[in-house]
């Protein structure tokens, strides 16, 4: 069996994000770290489905059939097929087997299984909600000073949902699809509404992440971290402003930024000026 | 439907591990998250395992029953009990329903559906491997230095399997648990013997990171950034030396640290002490 990478490659260039930063906005490109979606078949029958960076693909399906204990070597393998376009990798096996069925969400997937179809088109997401840069600056301050977990012990993530103003729903888990989902349960339990809100995060925002926003009626998301190239296409899609790497008083906004208000516009004295195409 | 925290906690201190830096070695006390795995039935039926921190289960659950389509609102809901003794969730709704089977596996967890039991014992490794600190510096410095996304893009997790002298594999990917996938089916491709080697990773060592760890005979595990509680004890079961938050030239050694080698019994300058009880 031949290991080649063929064309794959992990990251994505070229899109296209504006960056606000204490001197302006300005337009810069920003490449993204790529996310695709690859359905395993084995001797025929559809398995699962990966959400993964597509390098080394071969490796990754050989790996996890070793890891969920399926083959024992390469002995067990007659075909093993990735194709790129579709999006599918076709794997024989010399004997027959039944493939496990039992579903544990991982800590690093919490409630990352979706069952949805990715390809399922959510309606966009109408809203007028907006923020200004001093507004996210002064939310993600507030959601780090306030992770408590975070502080103490580390290794966990931080989500918060907002009204703009205050966080009103703040939840930790080593999952970070967890912290979505403690954050809508929480809601539904409060009687809080969660459409027309700001999602807050410390961590990526990837395709996962993006659904569970949509589907809370979230129009805007931000995070400290990197958005996937597939969030960001989910966003775009849905009409959702995906904000990336807040980092002290910069941020990079990369959809819909006609959710971001700029400081003469409000009247607010924050010094921002627009750069370039605001 | 009271909304309550019951008696749950998201971390736990007391992890006792062995910090080395270069003004010798020293016992210190450390908090760890929590990592906990609960079974979630609905209408009696077993349908998913979630390793997730303790905290806002009820939420948790709701989040999750919502981001799945199952119910709608609490009015679906008719009991919802969350068993902290036996980590066990008992949702049962209104109607019957047929719960989802199609798996989708995130970029969160990649490959981290097991379908093990994480209760079931795989025997302890058996290995005489050791490290000397100075090693573990330079190895982790090699694996950011050659961590090729991670420096162009962000956002992605950097993992390596190492013989102790130099990095012998290489992979990244949005998924923590793809990544260790990666390097597996690699090594399968290109002949490589996993066991009696060295995991390094820029990502949380959790308990499928664990687990696919020791599948593959790795006994020491290096990683950047925090484990959980759970990682710990499983890594302290079956023999592993698990050592965190290698930063420059600073680690922590929370098991199995008889294999780490000190400079003078190597021979090495390296400079470390031990002080406290190494």
């Amino acid at each position: 069996m031949a290991f080649e990478e063929a064309s794959m490659r992990g990251a994505r260039d070229g899109l296209i994000c504006t960056r606000y930063t204490e001197r302006g906005a300005q337009t810069i490109h920003r490449p993204a770290i790529r996310e695709a979606s690859w359905v395993l078949y084995v001797n025929g029958q559809e398995w699962v489905t990966f959400l993964c960076t597509p390098t080394k693909m071969q490796a990754l399906v050989l790996g996890f059939l070793l890891s969920e204990g399926i083959i024992e070597g390469l002995d067990d393998v007659l075909l093993l097929r990735v194709c790129d376009e579709e999006g599918m990798i076709d794997v024989r096996l010399k004997e027959e087997i039944t493939l496990p069925t039992r579903q544990i969400l991982t800590s690093g997937c919490g409630a990352g299984i979706t069952f949805d179809d990715l390809s399922q088109i959510h309606p966009p997401l109408d809203s007028s909600l907006t923020v200004t840069p001093a507004q996210v600056f002064h939310l993600m301050a507030e959601l780090n000073r306030r992770g408590e977990l975070y502080r103490t012990v580390g290794g966990v993530h931080t989500s918060a949902l907002s009204d703009g103003q205050d966080l009103l729903v703040i939840a930790e888990d080593v999952g970070r699809h967890n912290t979505l989902d403690k954050i809508r349960g929480e809601c539904l339990l409060r009687g809080i509404p969660t459409a027309d809100r700001i999602i807050l995060t410390t961590g990526r925002l990837s395709s996962e992440m993006m659904t569970k926003t949509v589907k809370m009626g979230v129009p805007i998301v931000i995070s400290r971290t990197a958005p996937t190239d597939l969030a960001v296409e989910l966003a775009r899609r849905w009409g959702i402003t995906l904000i990336g790497y807040v980092r002290g008083r910069r941020m990079d906004v990369y959809t819909d930024r006609h959710r971001i208000r700029l400081p003469w516009e409000t009247g607010q004295a924050e010094g921002l000026r627009a750069a370039g195409e605001s």
